[in-house]
């Protein structure tokens, strides 16, 4: 299971912690409790801006339930096509907007250009029927492929998103880890780079079962707030008990939880990577910008890893190529002794 | 907050622990882990059949995925009219079905009848194509007016479902307290009464946030498992920490506690439900046969509630009509204080 | 055939030479072609107002793009429960709207009132999640039952609409046989009354395959309007070879055939309500205000008809109680035989 | 208007003969009636095989309908990247599936390849629920390339699909094209190839609003036509006066029409494509199979059309590409003129 992923990984202490504490008493149900009544100041504190937060069970609930608010039929979103969105949530946002279309681009490292942007977004005139009407960009940050947008970059695609009037979503599945990398606050990452709404990923950061969508104040926040909970309700996604949800949440931006455990799974991965590196024949193919490695690893270092015990989960398309993943709990020990057991014996 | 729902609870120690028990070290995601490969098997036991187990966050996401399942493109489904589904899921079962339609009946009591269903699909002929073509049956158990179908009338409605090919989905929202209410096993209150998927919950009666679909053996079987998964996953339905998730749906069968909470909570109601009616001028509006009470309450009734400080939510529609709920931690003292103090001082 | 519907009458010759008129030369496809730039101009003088129109080749589509962009995911529309949306149009408004729903109330005679429409949407607080929550009001005028909404009427409902910010949107399959019976200006029936969006009617009243959404300058237009194009291509809607649609709505409203059509009807019927109420036991079920007769037939009188070789399709629910439409081409010497038929011989 | 595209053609005179020939008397609405119902026996035996016929107004419909049946929630459709289903139709599949996902592969002049689709649907593994479960594969038969799949490509692909499990549709707006290109007959082109579903078009080739969805006896046969009536109704596709969209179809397989119509059109963008060719600088992008030509066009030709008159509609990625469509109208004479225009000066 070793660098698998960060969603392998048990939950941190203080969302335990969390969960105990709110486990007391009865709490009026769908939100009207306590706790939740904490997140819209909480989590406007940790933005420094008028937010509105929208707890939800995964990631792909906040990826889709964004989407459907920013590409209202008969829209369409432009995404980059090895986004999350599009790979690996089996048609999520297609369902969740009804039958709204993922406008596909290409781009290095995981990354949209402003340009790329805005030259499709000037094909598709909207006078011509027969495309899909771009209303909204999703990044993700951290990309797919473990690297991360700088604010430039953000601002320039905000940039055109603002000059089309489309909406900028963000998958923040590593949102911390991302602003762990960049080192800047949450609101230089989001709403001062121009993004309008935000899936924020606290369970692969540490919490049991517990992601956001986060409106930010602006130009598109009406549309996009417009019947959210009557949107998430119909989607399944407003937890009767949603105390337990709403806890895990504040745990994580409390305290300093959220940026210390990716700091940590960030710091394990440019280990990882620069270990790694060093070895003859590996070659990492994506900068490692925060919690992931991406590496062409030769046959003898496969090889190497085998024989010790370890097993690594190739790409179904060329097994020489590994993602490798670190988190919150990550062991140093542990990737050291990895790094070890990749040295081929001939090259000892 | 006393007798408003029973999702205003905590969560049962039982549960707890099992999730606690569940955290530590690494576990496969979405459901790939060690604690959900043992639902089938334990859900196969407690039903005494082969089952399958998709774990869920919120009931609604158990009856949306369960019908989305049941009424294909372009498919209806026949409901009573206060079913959850039709009156308080926001139009869940629509969007998830891509649009179908629910096809409404009234019935005494909450309950569908057969003959009433007979009637129905008997009126939409296949080949009238402005009908939208029911195929499913969906009934709550136990049901909106806190009634349980009888095992003869589950039988009889299936019968029907059989008889035109219908899939017979239960709402079980409270499937333990009308399970409970008939004294029943598992087995006799679903497939061997012709229930082909269940919406299993066990949030209410005492868990966090874990729900289930199950489908059982059968000949509607095969269409309704299809590709479940995906379905659930791109409904953000399925937890990367899975783990969390099973841990609970397990906790409530082991070791009988899903059997002692909703009998618990239905002793309650049965207490609640008969001082109120000794009341002069208080009438039960529906039968008191689980863990609900519907009470027609004057108003000398409620002034006295009110100058005691019990604060009680009306029907938007008549505020002198109260449903009152209890629950797995429903203590019999708060049932005693409260049935003193409805009681208006001019009678004592 | 005879009564049957108005839509088992073949195309009248303005609408046939109007098509055979266009049918000459290429046309740039999709609506880019000069039949189909008349349409604002000759839909706007028509109605006196800026009007968009979209043409299509069925009301069922009319109605379902109409409600998709009048209630956008997670909205709802109040609807009458015999309103054609909600019974005969086998889920469209659910499905085109990506799972909306349909609040349905009662009503006399096929209307709609505006104090039930009120209290319905007062009862749905956009606090309240578990309710859908409506954005929308939709009319059939004239309606399901053969009855026409006066203007004031369609005043109180609209006013309602405009306390409520809800969209008003208008079935008018019949639009011109309710317009007919009340002697008004289409301005008059539609934005004047408060409509924003109308389906309207050609195909019944003559056209072979040509209804079209209007939609109405005011304050909901904007939103409406929206990407209406692609709304319509992705449906399937946009004719490549457009002109013959647009030919068949031009038709309609020049020289005024779609008035001189729809009176006929009108006329037709009432010669026909008269002489069937005059007959003994005959009981008319709703009053006859347009092109639609609703009658109860007792036995004798449907004994006669059958004698004398009329075959008449009751109502699945009742056998006694029969629908008769007139239109535009029905001939006043079948009106006459037709009542002669009826009187059964022992009152002769 | 020259050569731009097929669709901005006349209606051909059978097509206008049929049509009034049907306008007489009253006929059973939404398909009930006499010449709907020879449909089914003049399409089955001009595919030499039990079929089912369900005519709609578009190719749009046509294809969002077969795929919307072939790819039932949450299923995906495997398409070739500049699919006319991907890149024309606003997202049609997407909305009519309620949510189903294209998957894309790139393939050489318009085609996929047995073995990009066999190593798709491998590398999605049913267990992987991130991945949309491909069910389906469409082509389109003649591409969008202008190109035509031979006879033994159509038998890999379709042996990819029955080995698991997908439909085969075929995208037929220019089937008759690809047909006449091939010399084979429909049997040959569709069943006998392994196709299960086809969108039928008619109105590029001579029809005024006339397309077909076809579904052939074989595996999926009965999952494809299930309902498949409500499922147009429900999309406004079910015309009421039905007759005159059954005509247009009868009209162009009786009597050999479509086979002249396409065959003139092919004949027509051959000599089109030949006279270019031999233009020194101008280069062919595809083979011209069947009515299109894609063809470099060096800027000294296009200089040269422009000053004698000749307006192109280059893509809008590539100026010097152009698409020339021929019809089955297309004049000789006006084939030979454009040629004689499109020599630059210097080279006469």
């Amino acid at each position: 299971m070793l660098f698998r992923s960060d969603n392998v990984t048990a939950v941190c202490d203080e969302v335990i912690a969390a969960i105990l504490a709110v486990n007391r008493g009865d709490a009026a149900p769908y939100g009207a409790d306590e706790t939740t009544a904490q997140l819209a100041g909480a989590f406007g504190a940790y933005f420094e801006a008028r937010v509105s937060v929208h707890p939800v069970a995964t990631g792909i609930a906040a990826n889709a339930l964004s989407l459907a608010a920013a590409m209202p039929p008969p829209g369409a979103a432009i995404c980059h096509r090895n986004a999350h969105v599009n790979t690996s949530e089996s048609g999520a946002p297609e369902f969740f907007s009804g039958g709204g279309k993922l406008l596909v681009l290409d781009g290095a490292h995981g990354k949209l250009s402003a340009e790329a942007v805005d030259a499709l977004v000037r094909s598709s005139s909207p006078d011509r029927m027969q495309s899909a009407p771009p209303t909204a960009v999703t990044v993700t940050q951290g990309t797919e492929a473990g690297t991360v947008y700088t604010l430039e970059e953000l601002a320039a695609i905000s940039a055109v998103c603002r000059r089309h009037g489309l909406v900028l979503h963000m998958d923040g599945a590593r949102f911390e880890n991302a602003r762990a990398a960049l080192g800047c606050s949450p609101a230089d990452l989001t709403w001062r780079a121009g993004v309008d709404i935000l899936s924020y990923g606290a369970t692969k950061n540490g919490a049991m079962c517990a992601d956001a969508v986060i409106i930010f104040d602006g130009p598109h926040a009406a549309q996009l707030g417009r019947f959210m909970g009557q949107r998430r309700l119909r989607a399944g996604q407003v937890f009767s008990k949603m105390r337990y949800l709403s806890a895990q949440l504040l745990a994580m931006i409390e305290g300093g939880v959220a940026e210390r455990n990716a700091t940590h799974a960030n710091r394990m991965a440019a280990k990882l990577s620069a270990g790694l590196a060093a070895i003859p024949g590996v070659r990492l193919l994506h900068p490692t910008e925060m919690n992931e490695v991406f590496v062409f690893l030769p046959e003898a270092v496969r090889a190497a890893l085998a024989r010790r015990g370890y097993s690594i989960r190739p790409r179904p398309e060329d097994p020489s190529v590994v993602r490798f993943v670190t988190a919150w709990n990550t062991a140093e020990s542990d990737v050291a002794a990895f790094l070890a057991a990749a040295v081929p014996e001939a090259v000892v």
